[in-house]
C-alpha cells in the first residue's frame, strides 16, 4: 500500500541484486554526516530488501571481506583506487567490486549522496550487475527557502501550517522534520532557510538569544543530512530591534550592530550557511531608505558573517510595487537588471544575488531573466518556486519541472555553451556562473507533505534538477514515479499525466505569455483584469483591437537588456517564441500566428483545449481507480475535479473576456458565454 | 473648541431664552426614562447656558411656581390642558405658560425626545419666544444595527474596534456607552442590536448564561435612554449549540429548545426587543437547509419569544450567492421579492421582515425595492447602512441622507399616497406600512466615534429621518451642521459642503445605477471588473457595444415586481430615471441621452465632473483654515485629500476602461489614459 507520507521513499520489497553481500556495512570513522550515510544505508535496505545490515562505523574492514563499503574517496582510495581528479563537492563512486559494494564520496555528503542513489536504483530494479558510476552534482548550492511564518502560517503555503513554527514558538515533530531531512538530502539539498523573506513580527527575534537556541537545536536535526540553515533577516534590524536611531548600513554602529549580531548567531550555530536578505522590496526596508546602494547594504551585512564563513544571500527581486498603472513609460521587467548589473564586480566575495528565474514574479510562463549570462563578475543563484503560487495552489496538477527544462535549455547567447544549465557552475570571477539555485518549497503539515500527492513530484524534481540541470523532465517524472508507484504500468500512466500537466495548465492560464490574469492577492483562479489598474506593475492593457506591452526598443526597451542575438530575436514578432509573444509585444487581435490562424482564435483555441485536456487527465486518473491506494486515489481525484472547474473558469472567463471585447466569435462555433 | 467626540452635543454658550425660569426642574414621579429626562435637562442647560438647574424628580411643583415642569400628558393634562388625541409613542408636546417651560411626552420616553428637541432649538438659538410644538414619531422603529463581532472587530466597520466588545469578552467603557446611548436617543433611536448578523463563534454563545449577565448589564445602560436591545441569533444554534441532530425548525425537539432559550434570554433582559435573524443568506444557516419556508423558520421564532413580549426581525437578504455569471436567466435583483411575495399574510404578528432598501446591496444608487408597497399583510421595516461600505469607508465624504431622502420620496404607486415616506406608519393589517428603519451603524472606538467628522452627520440625519421622513436632506444638513459648529458661516460652509459630497461620489463611481464596479471584498475604490464573473450576481456584461442588463419584460423580468404604473415606466428607457439606467437597461454607447450627448460622453463627463467637484470641496475645506479647531480641521483636510486620490482613480479607471472597449475618445479632448 502507498504510503503518502513516505513520499518517493516508499517501502517496498524489490530482489536483491545478484551476487552482492550487503548483510553488513562497513563505514569510514568519520563525522555525523558519515554517520547518517550508514544508518541510511540500513533504513534503506530494509525498507526495500526487509533486512536489517550490521553498520560498523569507524570500525572499516579493509582487509578482504565481502560487504558495503561506505567512505570518502580519499579513505577508500588504498583498496579501490579511484581517479585522480578530484569530484565536485557532493559527488560520489559506485561501484561493485565481487561481491562487495563499494560507495565513496568526495566528501561526507558525497557518501550520503551514493547511498540515496544506490538506494534510488535498488528501488527501481537497477542495481543489478556490476555498478560502476561516478556522479557529481553541477551545481555547489542547492536551496530550498521556506516562507514560513513564526505563527505558523505559511506565505504561499498550499499544505497546511510551518513543519517548524506555531504560535510564535518552534514547535514541531522532531521525526518528522527528520524525515523531511532525509528526503531533501536523498536529492541533493544542502542549504535551507527556515523563515520567510519576509521577516516580520516575531521573527524578527530569531537572531536574538529569544530564539537563537531553539534554532540551534533545529540545526542539530538537518545537520546529519549535510543541510545548513540560514535564517531569513530584517534588514532594519538594527533601527527596530537594536534601537538605533538608523539602520544605514555605512552608520558605523550600524556595521558594529550587525557584526556583534552575527558573532552571536554564529556562537549558537558555527556552521550557519548564512543571512538570506529581501530589502527594498515589497515594502520591506533596505538600504535605499538610507539613500545608499544594494553593494553598501549587502557588503556591510558580508563583512559581519565573514568572520564566521557565512555568506549573504540578497535577493534581486527589486522593483517599483507602487507603480502607476497610467504610467507607460516605467517597466517591471527591466527593474532587477537595471538595479544589479550596473554593480556587477562590486560585491564582497560572500555576497551571492539571487535571481528569480524570470523578470515578473514565478509566472506561469515567462522569459529567463537577462541578469544571467550577463553578471560576470557577481556570484549569483537562479530562484524557483516549487510551492504553486501562480501554478494551481496545488489544486491543480501542475508538473514544473517541465518548465524548469525550457529554463535550463534557454540559451542566453552571451558566449558559447551560453544555456543556462551549462552557466551552472562553482563560481569563477570573469566567467559567468551560476553557482546553484535556490526555491521556495511547496511542503507543511499536511500528511502527505504537499497537499496534492502529485506535487511531490515538484520537490523531488527540484531537487534532481538542482544537483543536475541537464536532466530531462520526462526522465524525472520517470524517476518518481516508479520510486513513488513502484515500475508498472501505474507508474507509467502518472508519469505520463504529469507531463500533461503543465502544457495543459498553460493553456486555459493567460495567454502567450501576457502573465497576471490572475485573482489578485490569492492568485488562484482568472481575473483578467485584476492586476491591469492595480500598483504592481503588471499590466496587459488589453483594448477593442489590441492586448500586450510592448517591450522592443519602440517600446519600454526590455528586450535590450539580453545579448544582441536575443534582443533581435525578441523585438522580432516574426523570431520570437510564441509562448512570449504577448510578453514582448503588443500585438492586434486579428496578428496570424505560425499556424496560420489569428491571436484571438489562437486564444479561444487554447483556452477550449486546455480545459478539454484536464477532463482527459481526470478520465485517465479514474482509470487508475483500484489498481491505487483508495486514498490516495480519492485525494488526487477531488483534486482533479477542483482543477476542472478552475480550468473551465479560466476558459470561459478568458473566452468571454476577449468575445466582449472584440465581437469576433469562434470561428469553430464553439460556445463562448456572452 | 470643537470637541469631536461630542458630535451634535457641542458645549458652548448661547443666550437663554428671556422670561423662562429654567432653574428648577419639576418632574413627575416615574420610571428610569422619565428620570433620565430631567437629568438631561439638567446636563444639556448647563452645557449651553453654562448653569446646572436643580432637578425635583418626584415631586412636582403644580402649585404654580414658575419653572421647568417635565411630565407625561396624562400627568400634567390636568394643569396645562394638552389637546384630547393621543399622540404617537414617544411623542411630545413643549410649551411656554408664562415663565414655565412644559415638556409633555405621551409617554416616558416622550419626555426624554422632547427634552433633546428643546435643548436642539436652545443650542440653535430657536428657544426663544413663546413655544408651542407638537411632534410625534412617524415611525414606531427606529433601530440601529451593530455588526459588531465578538473579538471586536466589526463587519464593515471603519471608526475603530467595536464599542462593546473585544477579545471575545464584554469590554466597553462605561461612561462612554452612556455618551452613545445620549447621542442616539437624542435623535430618536428606540432599538439597538449589539452583534453582527453574521452570527459566528463566541457570539453564538451571546445566548447562554456564559454571556446573559453582561448582555443584562448592557442593557442596563441603554433602558434608561429609552432603548431596547436586540440580540442577533444564528438560526442553527439547536444544532451547532444544543446538541440536537438538526435545527429544522418544525421538529418539535428544535422549537422546544428555542422556547427555553428564549425563557431563560428573558430571564435575564425581560424588555429585550426580541432576535435578530439572517437565515439562509451568504452562508448563514436557515430553513432551507430543512426543505422549510421562511415563514416555518420566522414563525417558529416568534413563538418562543411571544410569551415575553419579544419580536422576531429577520432580514429579507436572501437570494443566490453562488451563482454562475454565465447564467443570464437569474437575476439577484428579484430574490428579495420572489422569496417573500408569496407569503404576505404567513408570518405571525410578531415577526417582522427588514428588508434591505434595494433589491441589491447598499449600492450608491438603485432602485426602491418592489416589496415596499406591495406588502399589505405583514410587518416590516425599511433598512439603510449608515456605515460607508461602498459610499468611501468614511476616507470619503458621503452625505448619505440624500440619497434617503431619494428613497422616503419614491412613489411605489401602489395606491394613493404610495410615496415611501408616506408608507411609513404603524402597522395595520391590510394596509402597506413600513413600520420605520432599521440601519448599520457607523460608530467604533475612534475618538470621533466615526472615523471621518462629517460622517457624524449620516448618524444624525439617519435617526432624524427614521423619525420623520418628510425632512429634506438639507433641512438635516442644516441642524446637524450648527449643533455641531455653531449658527455662523462655517456651519453654512460645512452644510453645504456635506449636500455637494453626495453628487459628486455618485458622479465618480459607477456610472448610472449600473452597481458593484468596487473592489471585490473590501468595496473601497474602483474595479470595473471585479464582481464581473464572481459567484455573487453582480453583473454589468459591458462589451464593445453595450453596458448593463436588460430586467424589463424581453430580460429578467425584474421590473414586472413593481406596480403596473412603475413597472411601464423603469421598463421604458426614455421613462426610466436617468440615474438608474444602467440598472434597468442594456445599452449602446452611443444611446443618446437627455442632454443630447451619448451614454459614452455622458460617462466620461460624470467622472471628470466627479473628480473636480471633489478637488472644489478640498478647495472649500481649506478657506475653513483658522475657522475650524486644528485637528478637526486636520483630520478632515486628510481624508479629503485620500478622498481626492480615490476620485481620480475611479475617474482614471472609469473613463479608460471604456476608452479601451470603445476606442471612441472624449469629445472635450480631456486626458483619458490608454
Amino acid at each position: 500500500m502507498l504510503s503518502e507520507y513516505d513520499c518517493w521513499m516508499q517501502k517496498r520489497t524489490v530482489e536483491s541484486p545478484a551476487g552482492l553481500v550487503l548483510d553488513t556495512v562497513y563505514g569510514e570513522a568519520g563525522g555525523a554526516v558519515a554517520l547518517q550515510a550508514g544508518e541510511e544505508f540500513r533504513l534503506g535496505v530494509k525498507r526495500l530488501l526487509g533486512f536489517s545490515p550490521a553498520v560498523r562505523p569507524g570500525n572499516p574492514d579493509v582487509g578482504g571481506k565481502p560487504g558495503v563499503y561506505l567512505g570518502t574517496v580519499a579513505g577508500l582510495k588504498p583498496r579501490f583506487g579511484f581517479p585522480a581528479e578530484k569530484l565536485a563537492d557532493g559527488g560520489f563512486f559506485i561501484r561493485t567490486e565481487g561481491e562487495s559494494l563499494v560507495i565513496a564520496g568526495q566528501d561526507e555528503p558525497g557518501i550520503l549522496y551514493g547511498v540515496f542513489h544506490f538506494l534510488s536504483l535498488l528501488a527501481r530494479g537497477k542495481a543489478g550487475g556490476s555498478l560502476d558510476i561516478r556522479e557529481e552534482p553541477v551545481s555547489p548550492l542547492r536551496i530550498i527557502n521556506h516562507w514560513d511564518n513564526l505563527d505558523g502560517s505559511i506565505e504561499r503555503g498550499y499544505a497546511g501550517l510551518s513543519l517548524f513554527f506555531r504560535d510564535n514558538r518552534f514547535d514541531y515533530d522532531r521525526e518528522r522534520i527528520r524525515d523531511y531531512a532525509r528526503m531533501l538530502a536523498s536529492v541533493g539539498i544542502n542549504r535551507l532557510s527556515i523563515n520567510n523573506v519576509n521577516v516580520r513580527a516575531a521573527a524578527k527575534l530569531l537572531i536574538s538569544e529569544e530564539y537563537l537556541g531553539e534554532v540551534a537545536a533545529l540545526a542539530d536535526v538537518f545537520r546529519p543530512f549535510g543541510i545548513r540553515l540560514l535564517l531569513s533577516i530584517n534588514f532594519g534590524a538594527p533601527w527596530s530591534q537594536g534601537k538605533l536611531p538608523t539602520a544605514d548600513p555605512l552608520d558605523p554602529a550600524v556595521a558594529a550592530w550587525w557584526k556583534d549580531r552575527a558573532a552571536l548567531v554564529y556562537k549558537y550555530i558555527p556552521d550557519l550557511a548564512g543571512f538570506l536578505v529581501k530589502a527594498d522590496s515589497e515594502g520591506e526596508p533596505g538600504p535605499f531608505q538610507y539613500n545608499r546602494t544594494h553593494v553598501d547594504g549587502a557588503n556591510m551585512l558580508a563583512k559581519a558573517v565573514k568572520p564566521h564563513g557565512g555568506e549573504v544571500i540578497w535577493r534581486c527581486f527589486v522593483y517599483n510595487c507602487v507603480q502607476d498603472w497610467r504610467d507607460q513609460t516605467q517597466d517591471r521587467a527591466r527593474a532587477a537588471y537595471d538595479h544589479f548589473m550596473p554593480f556587477d564586480g562590486k560585491f564582497d566575495d560572500n555576497v551571492i544575488l539571487q535571481i528569480k528565474f524570470g523578470p515578473y514574479d514565478f509566472q506561469v510562463r515567462e522569459p529567463v531573466a537577462p541578469l544571467f549570462g550577463a553578471l560576470k563578475k557577481t556570484r549569483h543563484l537562479l530562484e524557483l518556486q516549487i510551492t504553486q503560487e501562480y501554478t494551481g495552489h496545488q489544486i491543480d496538477m501542475c508538473y514544473l519541472p517541465w518548465v524548469w527544462q525550457d529554463i535550463m535549455e534557454f540559451d542566453t547567447a552571451t558566449g558559447p555553451n551560453g544555456r543556462i544549465r551549462e552557466l551552472v557552475r562553482p563560481y569563477r570571477e570573469g566567467v559567468s556562473s551560476i553557482e546553484g539555485f535556490a526555491a521556495v518549497v511547496n511542503v507543511g503539515r499536511d500528511a502527505n507533505w504537499t497537499g496534492h500527492t502529485m506535487a511531490q513530484a515538484n520537490l523531488y524534481g527540484y531537487g534532481r534538477m538542482a544537483w543536475n540541470p541537464g536532466l530531462s523532465a520526462p526522465e524525472i517524472a520517470r524517476e518518481w514515479s516508479e520510486l513513488s508507484f513502484g515500475t508498472g504500468q501505474v507508474a507509467d500512466t502518472i508519469a505520463d499525466l504529469q507531463l500533461r500537466s503543465y502544457p495543459a495548465y498553460e493553456k486555459y492560464n493567460a495567454p502567450f505569455g501576457v502573465c497576471f490574469m490572475v485573482t489578485p492577492n490569492t492568485h488562484y483562479g482568472p481575473n483578467i483584469e485584476g492586476y491591469e489598474f492595480s500598483r504592481w506593475g503588471t499590466y496587459h492593457r488589453a483594448d477593442a483591437q489590441a492586448i500586450g506591452i510592448d517591450r522592443t526598443p519602440s517600446g519600454t526597451g526590455y528586450t535590450g537588456q539580453y545579448s544582441p542575438e536575443n534582443a533581435a530575436m525578441f523585438a522580432d514578432p516574426a523570431r520570437c517564441p510564441e509562448n512570449l509573444i504577448l510578453f514582448f509585444h503588443r500585438l492586434r487581435y486579428d496578428h496570424k500566428m505560425k499556424n496560420g490562424e489569428t491571436l484571438l482564435q489562437n486564444i479561444y483555441d487554447t483556452h477550449f483545449e486546455g480545459y478539454d485536456e484536464v477532463a482527459t487527465m481526470l478520465e485517465t486518473w479514474k482509470g487508475l481507480k483500484g489498481s491505487l491506494d483508495g486514498a490516495v486515489y480519492g485525494s488526487v481525484l477531488g483534486r482533479l475535479e477542483r482543477q476542472l472547474v478552475n480550468a473551465r473558469e479560466w476558459r470561459d472567463q478568458i473566452n468571454t473576456y476577449f468575445l466582449r471585447r472584440t465581437g469576433i466569435a469562434d470561428k469553430r462555433g464553439r460556445k463562448i458565454y456572452e
